[in-house]
């Protein structure tokens, strides 16, 4: 990881990527993957932008933290792109996991494709149901939570999933936490309290359906406004009716208020 | 839906607001109703914007869309904010949905507290394994994949989440979309094709994953200048060092980049 440091330091790179920017590079390496499963060798940032719901302009301001620019006329180069935000993620690496509770959430978590293809490798799978505990799940033994300390000590494990019930999520979170585990990934319906130096993300399944719900919502006021064509002039001022969203846009439109 | 839209057409909002800034607003009802349920009453746009991960200045420009400009000195109210982005996204009405696909991944699905929170209602289980029939789960009997069609139409229903296998989830998606479906959030490792007006969002259960694992390789890229400091001067440029990234920070900082 020192090797060459003196020519170029390996974490002033990351240091000086904004955190939204970073939140944002595995929606970007989502919609290049799907590009690359289908063998499109080249990308707009046009295009990209679209498929990652991402303005363009933004796109290319995140891309230039990365270094990478794109050739004009041509486009970003798929491959090497998908390189280089997985490096610049830390998945060219192998980050073994923890699962705790292995109940339906914990399983197919344990049974998720794309934990592996991200570099995630599910090290071990703990459950506090004694009648689980040496039961395979998706080809892992569930071990009894009497041995987390033990386990994360010799797995050398530094990420921890926590899918248990909301009520026992903080004791699991303080136990994996004593243990040595610095990062924590949430689906307990809990907010979770951690010392400085944890990183703590909350997964809320329910965000991309509150996104299909704003369109749903949306393509309802359009029929409504469909069937209006036919009425009398009762319909609202032609400004109002025109002006659309496009996909990815996030421009300096100017904001329409409430009245 | 159409009462009184010549004062105040009820699209016209919805429309002005960039699909960007759409994507957002799920991330700060997040933050917001983690703060409610700490009955914190007001919140400023910086610490707002740090518990969502968005840029400060970004996420006032979002909820002026929304019309929503805080009071000066005082932040935004937080059981205010709430409502205006539920009403936003649709939220504040009841969305049933169907979900195809009863393994442990539609069961944990089926049992997920954060759909009803947000008013997001299951109105049935489908399930092509017959054994499943009529089998509870999360309180709803799983019905057959044959009855796909009726069940649909009966319910109308207008969100399906795939929890299949990836190789039954276009066959399910078409089903879907010709019973009338106009919005699909799909967490099978596929990419589906839709025809046009129907929303497909795919779930990535790896993102937040992937997030953690640049911070977990930063941390480990400090630790190594950690231990350099007791080094002699082979170590990076001061600039390097102490350029660090705040959360929530997506300013106009220089790019630093490689080299």
């Amino acid at each position: 990881m020192a090797t060459g440091r003196n020519h170029r330091p390996a974490t002033t790179r990351s240091r000086g990527i904004p955190e939204a920017t970073v939140a944002r590079l595995p929606l970007y390496l989502r919609a290049l993957t799907a590009l690359s499963e289908r063998s499109v060798p080249t990308v707009s940032s046009e295009e990209l932008a679209a498929a990652a719901g991402v303005n363009s302009a933004k796109l290319r301001k995140d891309f230039s933290y990365l270094g990478s620019y794109g050739t004009r006329g041509v486009g970003y180069d798929v491959e090497y792109l998908v390189y280089q935000i997985s490096r610049e993620l830390g998945l060219t690496q192998d980050w073994p996991v923890v699962i705790v509770g292995i109940g339906n959430l914990g399983a197919a978590l344990a049974n998720y494709g794309g934990f592996a293809s991200r570099g995630f490798r599910v090290a071990a799978l703990i459950d506090a149901d004694p009648s689980l505990t040496g039961k395979p799940v998706a080809g892992i033994d569930v071990q009894h939570t009497d041995q987390l300390e033990q386990i994360i000590d010799e797995s050398g494990v530094s990420i921890g999933v926590i899918a248990t019930p909301a009520g026992s999520a903080q004791q699991v979170c303080d136990r994996l936490v004593a243990a040595g585990i610095t990062s924590i990934l949430n689906f307990a319906p809990t907010v979770l309290s951690v010392p400085e130096g944890v990183d703590v993300r909350k997964v809320d399944l329910s965000i991309e359906l509150q996104i299909l719900a704003f369109h749903e919502q949306r393509k309802a006021g359009e029929e409504a406004l469909g069937e209006d064509e036919t009425a009398p002039p009762a319909a609202p001022p032609a400004a109002a009716v025109t002006k659309r969203t496009e996909p990815g846009s996030d421009g300096d439109r100017p904001a329409v208020m409430p009245a």
